[in-house]
């Protein structure tokens, strides 16, 4: 099972929405369950950097099925993943990236978002990975 | 003068619905004038390596702001702008991608399609541009 | 609003000036509102690995609209963006990278310089950044 | 012997100007002895795709000590070095890279043009790599 694109543009539209209540600019990034990019969005004025870190935060949780900054404790100085992040063209491992489920709890996909603190990247990520 | 999130997904929706009266299953791009990614789509079933044709054809229409498959008839064996296509990470230079303007006819991002024939790619980018 | 040609080239002269003041060689490097390079200048004898170092300070101050070093603060072991530097095909996250704005405080691109301490590349940005 | 920065941007400055009797807007790279890049000018409303290409215009000429269009000849299909594009990070071989030699004949480095016409760009090059 796949998540679809109305199921991301879905996310994608519950995010912005969560994004614009806390008063920040980000971009989205929704995944399927190959890790494969579905949608995207940028809000106007979001940060040009964060483009290519939320799709990361989305490719990195559905890599390893887990929040993003689950793997970021574990690869810091002398932890067991320590540097984790040089792998498949660059992970990026603080929060904001979560695994989406179906309701029969298998995986189907990722969300990832960038443009603010990790606690609001994060808050805006479980807005949309809650929309389904 | 750039696109606007609000505008890149009314481009991608128009473009949905040309796929879909065609038969076809896209992936659509939109880059902003600094030719950086502010919205896209994937279709359920579309090639998955269309993903990254779709982006680089919308790069490449902004990178020279003209119509992809103009630049792919200078670069053919022979011609003046022969093997391009090594330059800026990787152009696609067959028909799918182009420029958008606004109402003062400054260029402000472009659209990038592929999933199907070139004809067919063309045709749903030209439906994606024309809905602004 | 994007910088010009003639404001990067004003930039990178008050930027020379200041580095022959402080005696050192630097790289400059000044890029546009989509981080996209406007004028480069290496100085006779400067650091080579510097010039791709000049960029990527540049880029990531327009990335994130901030001076570089601030990102670093927060990319430490155990800081909220740990490793960040890993997206966007390398960022560089010390001091030396400063945003341009225009007279409204609209950003219009960024200047980053490397070639000797990381003070004396702020002290040369800062007064490349101040000239406009 | 390798350029000085002062020998290059007496060459842009030179390029600019022959870029604007032309009625072009143009990119324009200088790199030295070793390939690496000493200044860079992109001119207002250039085309952004032309940056890397100018780039590489310029490594090429100095890779190869010879113009560009001279290595397009013999990478077409059958050629002798056809598709020598691949090597060196992607080489751009039609014409608009020119090397650069000092009064004693030895080569020092090399010039780039792109954002026109490929004998635009060379007669830029051209107008750029005679400055000196």
């Amino acid at each position: 099972m796949n998540i679809t694109l109305e199921q991301a543009e879905k996310m994608i539209a519950a995010a912005k929405k969560k994004a614009t209540e806390l008063d920040t600019k980000m971009n989205i990034a929704v995944v399927d369950g190959g890790a494969n990019l579905v949608a995207f969005a940028r809000m106007d004025g979001a940060w040009l950097g964060s483009k290519d870190i939320s799709i990361k935060k989305a490719e990195t949780a559905r890599y390893f099925d887990m929040n993003t900054g689950e793997v970021g404790k574990l690869s810091q100085p002398g932890g067991s993943l320590y540097n984790i992040e040089h792998s498949n063209n660059g992970l990026i491992t603080f929060p904001g990236g979560i695994p989406v489920k179906n309701d029969s709890g298998d995986i189907i996909g990722a969300i990832g978002v960038s443009g603010s603190t990790v606690d609001n990247d994060h808050a805006v990520a479980d807005a949309g990975a809650s929309a389904l």
